[in-house]
């Protein structure tokens, strides 16, 4: 279970150190970075959760989104995990939205996806679990994001777990996807073709049933994302929300799906969270 | 000669606009990228250049080294060419410190190379005349910087025309590339063995015979990076440099020859140059 470090690149006074671990949960070797503020040299710092979207891995975020900047002035470390398990199953490689760097963070249910295919039991359980055995952390004051399909694993994880983690944000998350393509091919090869499961993956369905105490939730959406109005939906999640949670959607003229979109507003979100980590 | 876009990413209000163009200097088409902050679109703003190292092309810097953030701010353009022609030279592929990527900011002299590899004049004198067709730049306000063979490249061509950049810095540079491995192996490809024709592409030995307006050079060197000593010597550059020539340098604890390095002082390179282009 314990993390090996497998390299360490001092940025902003603070340390990105890149970690492997066997996940039983998963079943295979799995990957993720940590960027350890300069706070957490002297004592332990809360924990942020960025959760990357389809076709990446832990670095995308850690080398393009610049949001150690702001982590390393708040004292808050980010916790940065792959995006599905490598367990070589055959034909995960297929389709971009089902399979490698597709894991949905869901615990699969289906054929051959159902072995490893778990990610929403991997971050909620056993990721922290791991992390405990890592100085600097302090694992249970916890808040989590993420872009796109993260976006999409970090609306049902925080909802979902609300006494785990403080606050929830996201860029352009996938926020309906019972109702979208590429989010309805996904959920119908983890869970199959009974839609009454897939509620409880779908952000929109579940903060319909919210009932838990009051969070807040911060999403950015680029108005010139080709996969907003098709795949994406963010304006479907802030409809369905219920008082309970303070939804604010924020509409960003002219940006795309990029990382260029995400570094212009990633310190807004890792402000957001320490605020509400306080 | 005119360039033409290629994509368009708005990233802190501005706009990195990514262009190829045919080069009749290295005879092949070449790709750039430009970084517009906001003040672009209502006037015209100074230029910076960064020039980067071994393995990398133009979007390494663009998406890796967050720089855009403080430009934005600031109103300053970012310049990012390529490393080398891609003219199809055989065996250019065959050593990192030679050919593909591994243009080193000179005009080769010798063999294979002399035909494309000529960066010094792309950099100096056709690059500009490219994006004076570009509107929001004012070409003839600029100043220069750059990483690695980015950073030897920033130093030389800062140098031997001071007339045309307001002030240089860089980091991480290869500085005195006639007595080390990789510097000289490149430098014997390109232009031969006689090592006085090396001398004009070496950064200290250009600094010793500096009789130029007064220019400040500002110069990061992390002390954790597996190049400094054998390959960049910096300290060579600084011991050499006249008076007219006021160099800061500065190690920087624990930093590696990494983007994470680069981002973490990007932004005090580009105050240094704003205040510098004022």
């Amino acid at each position: 279970m314990a993390a090996s470090e497998q390299s360490a690149n001092k940025q902003f006074g603070g340390w990105n150190r890149r970690y492997t671990h066997d996940s039983q949960v998963l079943g295979c070797s799995m990957t993720f970075t940590v960027y350890f503020p300069p706070a957490a040299e002297e004592g332990s710092v809360p924990v942020l959760y960025f959760l990357s979207g389809l076709t990446c891995d832990d670095q995308n975020f850690i080398t393009k989104a610049g949001a150690q900047r702001k982590a390393s002035e708040l004292g808050i470390a980010l916790v940065s995990p792959d995006t599905s398990p490598r367990a070589d199953v055959p034909g995960e490689n297929d389709k971009m939205e089902v399979g490698s760097a597709a894991g949905f963070y869901l615990n699969a249910t289906e054929g051959k996806w159902k072995k490893n295919y778990q990610m929403y039991d991997y971050i909620v359980k056993e990721l922290p679990s791991v992390l405990k055995g890592l100085k600097g952390l302090q694992i249970e004051k916890a808040s989590i994001m993420g872009h796109s399909m993260g976006g999409h694993g970090a609306l049902i994880i925080g909802l979902r777990n609300p006494d785990k983690y403080a606050a929830i944000s996201a860029f352009a998350p996938i926020s309906n996807p019972s109702t979208t393509p590429m989010g309805s091919t996904a959920l119908a090869a983890y869970l199959g073709d009974d839609k009454s499961a897939w509620k409880q993956y779908d952000a929109t369905e579940v903060a319909k049933s919210y009932h838990g105490p009051s969070k807040k939730i911060l999403i950015d959406q680029g108005t010139s994302d080709n996969f907003w109005k098709e795949n994406l939906k963010p304006e479907n999640f802030k409809e369905a929300a219920p008082k309970e949670l303070s939804v604010e959607l924020r509409h960003q003229d002219g940006y795309n799906h990029s990382y260029f979109f995400i570094s212009t507003f990633v310190e807004d979100h890792v402000a957001f969270h320490a605020a509400q980590l306080q």
